[in-house]
C-alpha cells in the first residue's frame, strides 16, 4: 500500500535535472567540511503542517486533497496517517521528523482516554521508525488549540489549566523518551497576553517558569535527557507572546534560573516578524549558547503575520549556514522545515515539491556557506576590521588593564581617534555574490 | 533681556480656559493620591530638540527660526542659548530638564578644548539652575553625530573610539554630578550594527559590558550616585541597536552583571518601533525592578522611523501612568519630552504649543490613572480574574507542592478544566473610556 | 421565546450610568446639526461576525458560546439564528443589518439547492424586518470561503469559477432587492494574488472589471437601484488583494468605466493595513465622490493583519465623523460594524458589550465632531492657511490665466517667496483635546 | 586630472575574476535576445546620491572623504564636481546619468542668480556629455529641501511657492532640453502632507494637477520632446505623499487628463514602502502602458524608512528584468542607480564597489531574466493556468456574450465548477532556482 505511487524515493541528480523529483543539490552523502550533508543539515519534517494542515485559513475552510486521510478523529485513521507520513519521510530521505501531541493522536473525552488514545498512536510511530530508520528529532505539546487553552496554558488565569497542561507535558515527555526524540519543545502557543488591561504579566510569568521547572524535574525523574527548547514568535496567535525573540527568551530564562537547561529553536519567520533578521537571532543566540535547532521557513515581508513558506532563497539559507557552522553546528537540533504548502497547493504531489525545494535550497546553501569560509576572504575582512583591540589601547581595555581615567589620560594627549575604515558594505554584498555564482 | 517676550509663565486656568498658552490640565500643586501633580510628572524638558534642533530632515535642512541663536558654535553663543533654555524651562513651570554633553557645548579642536568649553558652559547652566530651581534630570554624552563614532562608540571595531568615548563619558559624569543630575542615561547611539556580514557582534558586546563596567566604577569613585539608565531603541540610526527593546537590555544587564547598577528609560516611540506598547515596555521593566524614567513621545504608527512626536493622546498617557503608579512611581526618573516640534512647525512660540500640549495631556491622563485606580473596578476584575491561582490546586502550584505527576494525578480524576471565563475585552475598553469620560 | 433573557432593549441613560447594559452616549432621537443621531450614524450590525463567528483562528477552533445555535447546516437552525439574530438588533436600537449570502443560508448540493436555502432564509429575514423595522443595510456575496474560490472568483484563472460567481451574485442581487437592501457590496475576497510567478494580473483585472459591468447590467434588468460599493483592503487572504486602497480602487474604476456606477466601502483596519489612516481613506474617497459606506472597526497598528476589533476609541471615532460630515454624510451607507469580539470574549453577552462599546464610540465621536465644527476654530485655521490662494497670484494660478512664463517673470521680480507661516500641528492637536475634554 | 587615479575603466572580466574592480557579469556589448546589455539595461547614475550625498542622517553629520570637493557653495566648485563626475561616469561604463537642478549648481540670492548658476554649470555638463559620450536620461527641480518649500511646492497652502516652483520648472525643463535630456521627472518630494487637520486635500490635489498641464504646455512650447514621468513613494518626508504608489499615481493621472503625458518611474524602495513587490509595480504600471522608467535600489524591508540601498540581490533583479522584458523594455527610461552607499562606506572607492555590485546584478539579473524567457516553462505554466478562458463559457464571458442569466443557466445546469488546479507556487519557486543556477 502507498500513498504516494508516482513518487519514487527522491534521488540526487545534480544541477542540470530537470527532474522535478529529483535532488538538484541535496546528497545525503557528500561530504563538506569533514561531514556530510545529512548530518550538517539534519532535515526534519514536520508533522501538523504536512500531515494535519488543511489549508483553512480564516476566511475558508481547508483545501487540501489528502486521499489517504477519511477526515475522522478516529485512532485507526491517526495509525494510518502515521503510515503514509514515513512514506513521504523516507522518499524525501529525511532523517527526522517532530510532532505535536494532538497532531498525532485525537484528544479523547477526558485526559485518560487521550493518554490512551496517544499510546496507541504511539505505538505505530515507534513500529514505523524502527522500520523506516527515521528519527524523531523532538516532541512538543499542543496547549493552544482546544478551547480549554484561550488564555493560555502554563500562564493561563485559570489554574486548572496549568493543571492540565502539566499533565499533558508529562505524557508527551514520556512518548518522547520512548520514541528516543532528541529534544523537547515547547513553542509558547497562547502564553502571552491579548490585553494588558485583563493581565498580570508577573504572575503569568512566574508560572510560566514554574512550568519550567517541573518539566525539568520530570525530566530526570524519568531519564529523559533531550535537550529543551523554547522557541521565540513575538505575536500570533496572541497580541504579546511572552517569548517574543531570542533577548526576551534568554531574558527569562536567566531571570528564572533556567538558562541551564534550556537552548533556543530559532524560526525565520517568526525572528522577521520580531524585526530581527534570521541571520541576527541565529548569531545572538549562538553566542550566548543558546542556539538548539531552527525552524526552517520564509515568511513574506511584506505581509505581518506568519506565513510558514517553503524556504528557496539561497541568500537565507546561507546567511542561516554561516550561522550554524560559525557556532559549530546545530547539535542535537535540526533543520526543521516548519513550513506548509499554500491553501492552493493542495494536491498531494505539491508537498514533495515544496519539500525538495527547500531541501535543495538548504543544501546549496550549505554549499555557499562551505565556500565562503573556506575562501577566507570575509572572515579575514572581519578579524582585521577588529585589529586595533588585538594590541595597544584596544588590548588593553580588554584586558581590563585601564579605566576611564587612563582612557581619557590617553586620548587627551592623543586629541582624537585614528582613522575609522570603511564598513565596506556594499563590496561585501557583491562579494557574497560570488560565491552564490560559484556553486 | 527675554527671547519670548509675549509668552508669559504659563498657567492653570482649567479646562474651561480657551487660551492656548495656559494649562487646562496641569496644575502643579494639585494633589492626587497624597502627592502634587508636580511630583507624580517630575517633568523634563530636553535640550537636544528644544534648543538644537533645526528641523532638518533627510531630504532638506533645518527650518526653525530661532532669534536669540546666531547659529555659531562659539562658546558665547551657547551659553546665551543656555539662558534662553532657562527662560522656556520656568515659563513652561518645567522642574527638570535634560542635555547630552554636545548639544549645550561645542566640540573643540581636540578633547582638552572640548573639555575646556563644557565646563564654560557648565558654569552658566549652574548659574542658572541656581537662579530658577530647575534641576537636571539626567546628563547624557553624545557618543553618535560625531563621524568618529561612525561605527558605535563602546562597540566600534576601532579601539581608539572606545577610549575616546571613555574619555568623553568621564567629563560627562564629572559635569552631571556637579549639575546634581539625578541621573545618567545611555541612549545606545551608535552601539549596533549596519550589516553582519562585517560584525564581530560578540565581542563588540563584551566591550559594552565592559564600557558600563568602567562607567560604574569611575561613578563610585567620585561619588557619584545617580542612577544609571540605558535606553531600549531597536533600530535606527543602525539597522540593529544592541538595546532593541527592554528584554535584550535586561538580557544584557544579567549577562554581564550589570542588572544591579541600570535601570531603563523607556520611550514611547521606541517601545513601538519595536513592535511593543509602550504600557507593555513599561509593565514589562516595573515587573523586574528596571522602570527608571520615560522618554514621553509618541510615535506614527504608520511611519516607520522614530518621529519623536510630543504625546496628546489621552489613551496613550493613561496608560503610561497607570504602569507607574502601578510600579511605585518613577523614582528619580522623569516624564522628559524627548519630543521635538514638526519641521513645519518653526516658530518659536510653537516650542510652548508643543510642550503646553503635551503637558496637558500628561496631567489628564494622571487623573484619569487616578480615577481607574480609586473606582477599583478594573483591579477588581483582574484580582477576581486569576481568584483560582489563590486556593486549591492554585495556591498548591505557587507554593511548590505539586510537580507534574500530582498535577496529572489531579487532572485524570477530574477529566478536564473547571470552565473559563471570557476575557471581557470589548467590556473594560468600554469601561476606560468612562473614566476619560469624567474627568 | 429570546435568547437574551436579561438583556433589556439598551436605553441611553446618560455619562453618569454606570450600568454596562445602558447606552452613555447614544441617544437616537437627540438632534445634532438638524439631524438625529440615528440618521447620522445609520448602525448596521453584521451577521458575518455576529452570528456566524465562531472564534476561531488559525491556531485553534472556536470558543464561542451560542446556546441558541445547534450547530448544524440545516435550514432550520439558519432560520432560527435569523430570529435570534433579530432579538439583538433590536436590542441594540440598530436600524440596520448586513450579510452575506453564506452568512444567512447554508449551501446546499448544488447550486439549486444552494438557491432554495437561501429563499427559504430569506422568508424569515422579510418577516423579521417587517416585524422589527429593523432594515437591511446592504447584502454582499461569500466567494471566497469555498474551496471552489481559491483562486479568486471574478479573477480566477477557472472561467467556471467565474461562471459561478455570477450566479451567485444574481441570486444575491435578487434576494437584496427583496428584502429593500440600500446598496450592494463587493469585498474584493480572494480577488488578488498569491503569487506573480503563476499571475496573469492584465487578464484577471479585464474579468474582474466585465464582473462588474454584468452586475451593474443585471441591478438595472431587474430594478434595483441600491448603490453598489467596493472595498478596499490590500493584502489577506491574498498576498495582493486588487482592491488595495481607495486610490487603487478608483483607478480601477476609472480605468474599466465603472466609476459611476460604484462607490468604496471604506473600513478602518483595511485602510491601516494598507499603511493609511481612515481620516486619510474617508477624505480621499470623499473628495472624488466616492465615499458610500464604512465598516466601522479597528485594527492593531502594532499587528499586521485584519483584526476587526470594535472600536472604542474617540480619536478616530471623532475623526470618522469629521470626514463623514464634511462630505455630506453617509448616504446611503451607514456605520457598519464590520467587528467581532475576542476569541477570549466568547460569551453571548460580550457581543452586547462590544456593540454598546462601538455605538457609544461612535456617538461621543459625533458630538465631538459636532463641536468642532460649530465652533469653528479648525475650519478657520484651514482656510486662512490657504488664504495665499483667494487672491493676487494664487486666484490667478486658479483661475487658469498664467503659466510657467508668467510665473517666472513674477518670481524673478520678487526674487523668493513670501514667508511661510508655521502648520502649527502640535497647537491643532492641542485644540482637538479641548473638544474632546468638553463633550 | 584625475579624481580616481588607482581606478581603471572597469571592465568585463567575467565570473571567474577576483577582481574586485572588474565586471563579472556586466558585458556591455554582449547580446541577448537580439540587444546589447548597454541597451536592455541603460544603466544610469545619479548625482544627487554619488556626488552630492554626505553620509549625514538624522543622528550625525556626513562622513564621506571627497577630496575634489572644496565643500563650498560656489559655481566654481560646482562645475569641478561635474567633471568628477564625468569621469566615474566613464570609468563605470554608464551610458547614462540623471540630476536635480540644485544637485549641479547651487542656489543663488534669487532667483536670477540660481538661474546664472544652473547655467554656468550646464555648460560644464554639454561640454561633458559631448567629450565623453555619456547622456543626460533625465533632469529633475528639487522643490523640496529649500525651507520654502517646508509645506510642499506645488501643493503648498502658499500660492508664492506654487509660482516659485514654477518658474524653476521652467527652468529645469529648458536645461533639461538643451542637455538632451531623454525624460523630465517629478518625484513628489513634499507634495503630501503631515497632518490632515490642517490641509485641503482636495485643493492641494487640484493645483499639483493644474501644475503638470503646465509642464505639458511648456514643454510644448519649447518643443521638448522627452517623456513626462512622476514617481510614486508612499511617505517621507511627509506622512502621506500624494504620489502614494502606482495605483494612486495613474488614478490621479486618469482624473486630471494627464494620463496621457506622463508614464511613472518605479523604485523599488518606495514599492516595498508602499507595502508592494517591486514585481507587482511594475507589471501594475506595465499593463497600463505606464511603465517608464525604474530607480534600481532596494530597501531594508525590516526598516521602515527609505534606505535606498544598492541592489545586490539576483531574485530582485531577475524579477525586475523579467517584468521589464514582458513590457517591452524601459523604452525612453533607464535602470537608474537612486541609491547611496552606507554612511560608513565612506571612501571614495566605495562609490565603485557600490555601483559595479548593482551593475553586476542587473546583468546577470538580466541573464536569469533572459533564460527563463528561452525556456518557456514558466510562461507555459501561465498560459496553460488560464486555458479554461480560451474556449466554452470563459471565452464567451471574454466576447460579451453573455450575462449573469446567462451564467446562472449554465452553473444551473451544471451544479459545481470543474475541478480547480494546484496554483504551484513552491514548484514554480524552486523552478525559477534552476535559471539562477544556471547562469
Amino acid at each position: 500500500m502507498t500513498a504516494f505511487p508516482d513518487v519514487p524515493v527522491i534521488q540526487y541528480e545534480g544541477p542540470k535535472s530537470d527532474n522535478p523529483l529529483a535532488f538538484r543539490w541535496y546528497n545525503p552523502d557528500e561530504v563538506i567540511e569533514g561531514k556530510t550533508m545529512k548530518d550538517h543539515l539534519r532535515f526534519s519534517i514536520v508533522y501538523w503542517h504536512t500531515f494535519r494542515g488543511t489549508g483553512a485559513d480564516p476566511f475558508g475552510p481547508g483545501t487540501a486533497v489528502r486521499p489517504w486521510d477519511d477526515g475522522s478523529e478516529s485512532v485507526e485513521n491517526a495509525q494510518n496517517r502515521a503510515r503514509v507520513a514515513f512514506e513521504l519521510f523516507t522518499k524525501l530521505q529525511a532523517p527526522y521528523y517532530a510532532w505535536h501531541d494532538r497532531d498525532v493522536a485525537p484528544e479523547g473525552a477526558n485526559l485518560r482516554e487521550t493518554h490512551a488514545n496517544f499510546d496507541a498512536v504511539a505505538d505505530v510511530l515507534e513500529e514505523q521508525q524502527k522500520e523506516t530508520g527515521v528519527k524523531l528529532l523532538w516532541g512538543t505539546a499542543n496547549m493552544f488549540s482546544n478551547p480549554r487553552f484561550m488564555h493560555g496554558a502554563a500562564t493561563s488565569c485559570n489554574a486548572d489549566v496549568f493543571a492540565y497542561a502539566g499533565a499533558q507535558v508529562k505524557k508527551a515527555l514520556e512518548v518522547t523518551k520512548r520514541l528516543g526524540g532528541e529534544n523537547y519543545v515547547f513553542w509558547g502557543g497562547r502564553e502571552g497576553y491579548q490585553n494588558l488591561y485583563n493581565t498580570d504579566m508577573k504572575r503569568e510569568l512566574d508560572h510560566l517558569a514554574k512550568f519550567f521547572h517541573m518539566a525539568v524535574d520530570y525530566a530526570k525523574s524519568i531519564g529523559f535527557d533531550g535537550q529543551f527548547l523554547i522557541e521565540p514568535k513575538p505575536k500570533e496567535p496572541t497580541k504579546h507572546q511572552y517569548d517574543s525573540d531570542a533577548a526576551a527568551c534568554m531574558n527569562f530564562l536567566r531571570a528564572y534560573d533556567l538558562d541551564s537547561h534550556f537552548k533556543l529553536n530559532i524560526e525565520t519567520n517568526h525572528a522577521t516578524l520580531a524585526g530581527h533578521t534570521m541571520m541576527h537571532e541565529l548569531d545572538y543566540a549562538g553566542m550566548q549558547g543558546g542556539l538548539g535547532s531552527i525552524d526552517a521557513n520564509t515568511g513574506d515581508l511584506l505581509l505581518g503575520w506568519d506565513t510558514d513558506q517553503f524556504p528557496t532563497d539561497y541568500y537565507l539559507t546561507a546567511q542561516t549556514m554561516l550561522m550554524i557552522m560559525k557556532h559549530g553546528g546545530i547539535g542535537s537540533g535540526g533543520v526543521n522545515f516548519d513550513a506548509k504548502v499554500r491553501r492552493e497547493s493542495f494536491e498531494p504531489i505539491d508537498l514533495f515539491h515544496a519539500h525538495i525545494g527547500g531541501m535543495d535550497a538548504f543544501a546549496k546553501g550549505l554549499k555557499i556557506a562551505a565556500a565562503i569560509r573556506e575562501a577566507g576572504e570575509l572572515s579575514d575582512f572581519v578579524k582585521n576590521r577588529y585589529s586595533s583591540w588585538d594590541s595597544g589601547i584596544g588590548a588593553k581595555i580588554e584586558a581590563g588593564e585601564v579605566g576611564f581615567a587612563e582612557l581619557e589620560t590617553y586620548m587627551l594627549e592623543k586629541g582624537d581617534v585614528d582613522a575609522n575604515q570603511s564598513g565596506r558594505q556594499e563590496y561585501l554584498e557583491h562579494m557574497i555574490n560570488k560565491y552564490i555564482d560559484r556553486i
